[in-house]
């Protein structure tokens, strides 16, 4: 029997299909597991090809060879050297252009997949984010940062170097805004934070939970628009992810690899995108929203049904694919990049 | 320079990325047009092979050899004989999985594309689909129908024959409801319906107009979030597509049959997806929203900032877009299927 389920946190509907349901093992890619160079000539995030990229913005360590740079997008969507002027003009609303556009080149090696990395290399891409972060959060033009990776074609990757991107906007999303309201409305009606209270009853409930650790709980939501969706929630209450301690850093950063381990080996390197939901900048120490990172397994394709409803159909039982997940080995990574 | 511009009609920003611009011609499919043949044996919804479908909803016509065919979908994302019961516990919230899930056949001849039939035909299928509209409408369990078309793999078809589906859900999806709240709210403030004043702001300004006829306008939106999106809205105020007259209907099926054919010439059959976004159920005769049919090319993927941030980059002026398909000459349909 089919059966509509609304997320808790954003009132969408989504259709679990189980007339059509796949098995999670139907969705694996049986792509073949591709050998990647360590150094491409024409790359121009490799080791050795910096010249290629704009002037750098920071790098880490500062001194010594590099394991992770943050490069203004060649191709910038938005121009950062402007002031942002608002025009309306009867049914017309435009801004000027202005933003940020950041890649983090993640790795020196071209092959070295997140998924794959030593938990200390992924801490350490997880702090540029957060110094990025803070940094731009403080920039009174800016009202929305946007951290977020693309891994794959199917995910919107032009370039295969393993790199994340930073968009920072002078507007907030409708999306991102609607969002904002209902987890108001929640704390207004009932005094607490929605997300702490979900995340509560899915460690209690246990069948959607993929791994749990001391200070960050993965879950595929009860009402996931599409299969093999994870969240990845902070156990302690914080709505901007420049909240994030040190110490919860280092453990991001475990619980982000093994979950992309365990989708990599248990799909077979699924094309992914992930994004990390934060409060906007003006809102940093609200009561009511919760940041999370947001992973996106690109298996299926939004068809007009969707597009045309706002509803999504999935496939995939979230209690199915949880339980999947839970099972493929991810352990420590190892570095198993080709420079090993 | 790269510009932010907002939908008037749901309040989304779209960044129009001229720096990574396109001009029109850039997106051009250049796929080769390929033979289909007009009858296959294995075909569900070939002529002939009607035993392979379930029992039939509709035909038109009535008697002798079909015309257009509508049938329940054999794999439904919901079930017909429900009643939609809905159930709340703690933050999970659920409604069996009634519903109804129609599969329209637009023609026996498994080779002709909406965008090359006889216009004569189009408005048969778009009278099948206001039948259906009009007696699922009345439903009492039935709070939202959409309407759908999926062409190309990249539009998420599994069946190349040409269909369209209709999917009756017992809710209205967030995303409708929050774009019914918008118009509302513009109603209360200014006493107009804002697609009305929208639309004569367009056809004033001409600049994105792609064509228009006694009774309807097709347009690409200001804001428009992907490269050659067109809406076709009717010039008379209706909120609810089951208000179209007779009239209406032919001059509608010209403006969708030539559109889709500007499409299809020149950009070379792309994959696409239309939907026809009317009032849910309940609010049939309101004077503040106005329905239209989406038609949504599918040229580019959707990546991590659009999936994050809820704002997409459109990397073709809208402007240029209505241009270059203003310039495709697509007239009367001849009906160059296979079968002439």
């Amino acid at each position: 029997m089919p059966e509509l389920r609304q997320n808790f946190l954003t009132k969408e509907w989504v259709i679990i299909a189980t007339e059509r349901a796949k098995r999670p093992e139907d969705l694996v890619t049986h792509r073949p597991i591709k050998t990647v160079a360590s150094f491409v000539e024409t790359c121009p995030f490799c080791l050795g090809n910096e010249s290629k990229t704009p002037p750098e913005v920071l790098r880490t360590p500062a001194n010594g060879n590099w394991q992770v740079r943050v490069v203004p997008n060649r191709f910038a969507a938005l121009a950062r050297d402007l002031e942002p002027t608002r025009t309306i003009h009867r049914s017309r609303r435009t801004i000027n252009g202005f933003g940020v556009h950041d890649v983090i080149i993640e790795t020196p090696d071209h092959s070295q997949f997140m998924a794959l990395m030593s938990d200390n290399h992924v801490a350490d891409v997880l702090r540029v984010y957060k110094t990025r972060y803070d940094a731009l959060s403080h920039d009174a033009r800016i009202a929305h940062l946007t951290i977020f990776k693309n891994h794959g074609r199917d995910a919107g990757t032009s370039l295969e170097h393993p790199h994340s991107q930073l968009i920072a906007t002078p507007v907030i999303s409708h999306q991102v805004r609607g969002r904002f309201q209902h987890a108001l409305a929640h704390y207004d009606e009932y005094g607490e934070c929605m997300f702490c209270q979900m995340i509560e009853e899915e460690l209690q409930e246990e069948t959607r939970v993929v791994m749990s650790t001391e200070h960050f709980v993965a879950l595929e939501l009860f009402a996931s628009a599409t299969p093999f969706c994870t969240h990845i929630y902070p156990r302690r209450h914080m709505a901007s992810f420049g909240d994030i301690s040190a110490a919860e850093i280092q453990d991001l950063a475990r619980t982000l690899r093994e979950v992309l381990a365990k989708l990599y080996y248990g799909l077979e390197d699924p094309d992914f995108n992930f994004t990390i939901r934060s409060a906007p900048a003006e809102c940093v120490g609200v009561r009511y929203f919760h940041w999370y990172v947001s992973i996106i397994p690109r298996l299926t394709r939004v068809a007009g049904f969707e597009l045309g409803s706002g509803m999504f159909i999935n496939t995939v039982l979230p209690e199915a694919a949880a339980e999947f997940l839970r099972k493929v080995k991810a352990e420590a990574g190892v570095g198993v990049g080709s420079s090993q």
